[in-house]
């Protein structure tokens, strides 16, 4: 009774499923991969730009770019538990992890990931 | 004596000697020139910096790096003439632009264009 109050102060994370410690475990590790693929393309991605600057508007063009990736990955990655199954369900709906990689996580988990997953992909369709 | 409010009012550039036609046109050539210059240095350092990017922090280091040098290009490069002897006397102390370059200005804006420089050379020393 006494976690009534400070399950309150949480909203809206009340329904966040706890996570083990395996589980912890093996989420960071599907984040920091799929986190270190991303970070790998946008170094591929600014290399390429940057070969291809001709005049003073690409230049600029490739800091719009950086900066927005950055502040974009800043804001996807986050591995607050309570952010934990959003961020699964981003990184899955783009596709840039598979269930696979999350086997292992409980069914409470994989049900969450999969049902943010599936919002995701309806409000980007 | 009509002109004295007017003049007060765009202190601290009463000062400013005013340009002929033919000294602006010249001056807007030696600045397109500096202009361009800078930008093909910039163009060229982001190139080798993303050639040498091996790390995600690297790229937040081009990032900053177009970000202070666009700021920087876009504070020194002001064409009002109320600026140009000040940004004629920074591209001076910088060796961007040579004594030559602005050879057809009249002696009053050399003067002050010398005396600006020679006031921010002393200021970097």
């Amino acid at each position: 009774m006494s976690d009534t109050s400070a399950t309150q102060n949480t909203y809206p994370y009340q329904n966040e499923p706890r996570w083990s410690r395996s589980e912890k475990a093996l989420a960071r590790k599907v984040f920091d991969a799929a986190l270190k693929r991303e970070l790998q393309q946008v170094i591929r991605e600014a290399k390429q730009m940057a070969n291809q600057i001709t005049e003073p508007a690409n230049l600029w063009e490739l800091e719009r770019y950086l900066s927005e990736r950055r502040k974009d990955i800043d804001r996807r990655y986050d591995f607050r538990s309570s952010r934990l199954t959003r961020v699964f369900g981003t990184l899955l709906c783009e596709r840039r992890i598979s269930e696979e990689e999350l086997r292992g996580l409980g069914e409470d988990k994989m049900k969450a990931i999969r049902s943010s997953a599936k919002v995701l992909s309806e409000d980007a369709a």
